[in-house]
């Protein structure tokens, strides 16, 4: 199809979709829909981040918000262009409450996905250009308050004789991008953290970390990383990087202040948060509470037999200081994803003697072929294209999870096929790979699981040539004084052993500081349902309650990589803004299974 | 002219000068210049910042550059266009050296002015988008260096075990805005600064101060203010935006840090600069020394009789610690400038008794008027309109000094016009108004004096209806015990007295640091030699001395307001960046007379 074609073709789907919706026209919108059809919502229709699916789906999901929602003004953006048959569009549309941004992909004339968003509530928007405050007050003013003088009291007052609407608890780049969001919303939030600064959780890692996504994935909202910043951020300079942007951003930041319980007053609607600021115990009492402690939860640590014998030192990975003091030293570090990877040769490069013990196939993908293959629209060649980061983060979006798997699978392929020598060594070496069950990759085993992978940035070629010494298919049956005993009769000796074995889930944090019944309430979050390993089902459509309501009234969990935090912190805010202002939010539910 | 016309015109004109260069034919090119003509440089063909004014002034500037510039390469670049019969064009070029941008303006076809400036030097691009650094070194690295590391080892030798290429004497926006471009262009450099923290010269300054330019014209270089950025910075934020900046663009900037002296060896090419850091005396020996210690030179303070009995407070502007503690209290400014004004305002916010006391007639200019008449390249709408801050400079460098008043005079007649009421009622209190000998307004006065004015942000209002009292047209006498007399014989019970009396020229600073000598053979700062008030001639054509070389070899002075630190220190660095590689620079000197 020619690109005027393919303009004009999305341009009547448009119209006639704007004309249907205006009309609340069941039938007529459900016709523009293929027999395979997927509706993807943030926010906009559904207050919900959910993918209805289907015909059936669509008009179960149109029935409960037309009415509502009364979405007018469909018009079409930029231009559509069309590859392999599937011709893409984006278009603005208006709800009775905000403005939309929307995506297409029609096929034979048909609605194959669609994606609708919601951008901004009407009578909020946020203020920036030409509606950004003046600063100052022209004239002259007794008792002028500044800038310096409102930014003390508001410190002052917040969390004591203010109450702050939202807490958030974690000030990770998760926590701090979606304080930058609520901020510019005029939505009063305070963020906790234990640690001492901004950024600390990236700088008391160890020494040799990097970001292992690339630059361009990686930018905060509002204040993009300069042109000239690495490709691969250094841990210390992403530390000062959001200690900075906390204070430019004019966050109300707590540091050093650990969470240490919460319940919801239901009749009141409000939270009573317990938290202990620099040894000071202060009860918090917002509207609003976030989890933003990190998405992978509560450290998980295996407890051995005989590891209370064991006189070296053992920690979880999360705990782990790094490599220097080690040389020298016998090593064992148990697991294989990322973290076990990244500790197996910092400890390496300190001349540890270091043994990894994988004990499950692993997902292997070298950085540089990522971001080669799997990463295109984050990349120099898509800002020299004009694509924006939001942009980007939108077109990732368009696409429903039940197709990411298949959008996926030639990319998986094609990094195989490219670092066939590379995989085959590591086979050579014992190492066990997986792709994936359906060998569709990184994408969709992060999203199902949030683990199971290593993103090489070098340990892979340690053990291919047995640097870093492996046993695989082994687990640990128990600890003596100074060893491992392996299940298959071996052991190891040890001075040091690294539990790089994972996290549970995020709703740990939530059994933790509110109560085993309201973690139960909520279930799970992450994965997708896909009923692959580590995923049961059922299919959810959606990752479990991440930037969406969840089952407690008031309660959001807030995480995942820098790209995710800083697009979904959009919808989380504005979901967080429309609370606050009072706009009814109807939440519809779609395909969401809770656990109650 | 149509748009097509003017393309068409602009192209053929530039493709004649482009052979024209290549061919080094003077006759050709300068057949394409109009009877009154202006070609400026920003160092692409002169090593230097200069002006030369008609075919005399051009033939005689090529005479002595083309044959080593040897330009080549010209073309157009976007598209032209015509205003009241003036054709503008932008253009990119090369030298042997370098790539530039220029720009000219064509009237009957000829040019009537001409900008070239250098852009980057080949071989020596700043890294960054595509070819910024990668960050981490994938892999496995016994001893590996972090980016942590190699910032401590940096800081920790640079000034001991390894001298600085460059050494920048003041870390306000100047300073610390060139040592970003000479960081990004890997110029070993050290910032000092006699405050305790980057951002202190905005913080330590009077509590209701705010920028008196609005956002657009005031981003630093690299990295822009985000959208939310208010019109007006309030002082201390400004001062945390300075201090973040510093920060993550890996300054080396010692704080606490004063200068002492400095001497140049012309043997070795070095400079010995003794400076007291945290108390501690060290000798630094850079081969550049970048004088940025604020374009306003030394505060003058006035020696009056009777000054030493005056039993009030009494001090310079640069030293008033702000309104605070003043109510009731009587108070003369002395003074009608900027400061005057602002602190005048501010003692009055806290109730003081203040008394103006203006001595010449000074400029007063509405802050909104000025952004609405004179600055619509840095607003909202030209960031609308496509217009990027380097676009805006550019185009503000393009209008030769000798051209700016008449551009500016129509500019200055509209905001007199339109705050005619405003103006009436100062006059009536007795105000001395003057928009310029030659009525041009702020811009040529800023330029010729860098002072004589005020931006009007309140205070003016606070003159015209007497709760600032002002006494015109005096000078003072004497001060006794407890009050200041008057030349008109009168006299002012004074519990304060404020000297808002200006500063000296910048060379002032190398009188104080270098010796006497050299200052006198540099010559003042800044001026244009216009021939009027307190900028006496003969005619330079550019600011006397600033961003380009001196009489002194290796010293260089930096400065100027936020627009034009940012623009110009692209070229000083540029510089400085050259004569480190060791590119000959051989310097043009236009019309530019030494003092020596």
């Amino acid at each position: 199809m020619s690109g005027s074609e393919a303009t004009a073709q999305s341009a009547r789907w448009l119209t006639s979709f704007g004309e249907a919706l205006q009309r609340q026209d069941m039938t007529a919108i459900l016709a523009l829909f293929g027999d395979e059809s997927y509706w993807r919502d943030l926010v906009s229709f559904t207050w919900n981040i959910v993918t209805v699916e289907g015909r059936a789906g669509i008009r179960s999901m149109l029935a409960a918000t037309l009415a509502q929602v009364k979405p007018t003004t469909v018009a079409i953006e930029g231009t559509p262009r069309t590859t392999n048959g599937i011709t893409e569009a984006w278009f603005t549309f208006d709800t009775c409450n905000g403005r939309g941004k929307g995506h297409v992909r029609l096929r034979d004339g048909k609605a194959w996905t669609v994606l609708t968003t919601l951008q901004e509530l009407k009578g909020f928007e946020e203020k920036r250009g030409a509606t950004r405050p003046l600063g100052t007050v022209h004239g002259a003013i007794r008792g002028r308050e500044t800038w310096s003088d409102r930014r003390t009291m508001e410190e002052a007052a917040l969390g004591y004789s203010q109450q702050p609407y939202c807490l958030i608890v974690g000030g990770g780049q998760g926590g701090i991008g979606l304080g930058a969001r609520l901020k510019r919303l005029g939505v009063p939030t305070l963020i906790i953290d234990k640690n001492e600064r901004p950024g600390d959780a990236w700088r008391k890692r160890y020494k040799s970390l990097c970001l292992h996504d690339p630059v361009w994935y990686d930018h905060m909202p509002y204040l993009p990383f300069p042109d000239h910043w690495p490709v691969y951020t250094p841990k210390d300079q992403m530390g000062d990087w959001l200690e900075a942007y906390t204070r430019l951003m004019e966050l109300n930041y707590w540091p050093s202040t650990a969470c240490r319980a919460a319940s919801f007053d239901a009749a009141r609607g409000e939270w009573t948060v317990v938290v202990e600021r620099n040894g000071e115990r202060v009860e918090l009492r917002p509207k609003q509470l976030v989890l933003a402690t990190g998405m992978s939860g509560v450290p998980h640590t295996p407890n051995y037999p005989g590891a209370d014998s064991f006189r070296g030192m053992q920690h979880h990975s999360s705990r782990h200081p790094g490599g220097e003091g080690f040389a020298g030293k016998k090593c064992v570090v148990v697991g294989s994803n990322n973290s076990a990877h990244d500790i197996a040769a910092d400890l390496w490069e300190y001349g540890a003697e270091v043994t990894m013990l994988q004990r499950s196939p692993t997902l292997v993908v070298r950085s540089e072929s990522q971001q080669q293959h799997g990463r295109s629209l984050y990349s120099e060649e898509a800002v020299q294209a004009g694509i924006t980061t939001d942009m980007a983060d939108l077109t990732v979006a368009s696409i429903p999870y039940r197709l990411v798997p298949q959008f996926q699978i030639p990319v998986c392929r094609k990094i195989q096929d490219a670092d066939a020598p590379f995989y085959q060594r590591l086979r050579h070496a014992g190492f066990m790979l997986t792709f994936g069950e359906d060998e569709s990759g990184l994408g969709p085993m992060y999203l199902r699981r949030g683990s199971g992978y290593y993103i090489d940035v070098g340990a892979s070629e340690l053990i291919a040539d047995g640097r870093i010494k492996l046993k695989s298919g082994v687990t640990i049956e128990r600890l003596t004084e100074d060893s491992v005993v392996l299940s298959d009769g071996t052991s190891l000796a040890a001075d040091l052993v690294v539990y790089a074995t994972g996290y549970g889930s995020m709703n740990g944090w939530a059994a933790a500081l509110i109560s085993p019944e309201v973690a139960d309430a909520v279930g799970p979050c992450w994965g997708l349902g896909s009923g692959t390993n580590k995923d049961p089902g059922p299919w959810e459509g959606e990752l479990r309650n991440m930037w969406k309501p969840t089952a407690q009234e008031a309660l959001w969990f807030h995480g995942g990589n820098l790209a995710q935090s800083r697009h979904y912190s959009r919808y989380l805010a504005l979901q967080l803004k429309a609370r606050m202002e009072g706009i009814p939010t109807p939440v519809h539910r779609g395909m969401i299974h809770t656990a109650s």
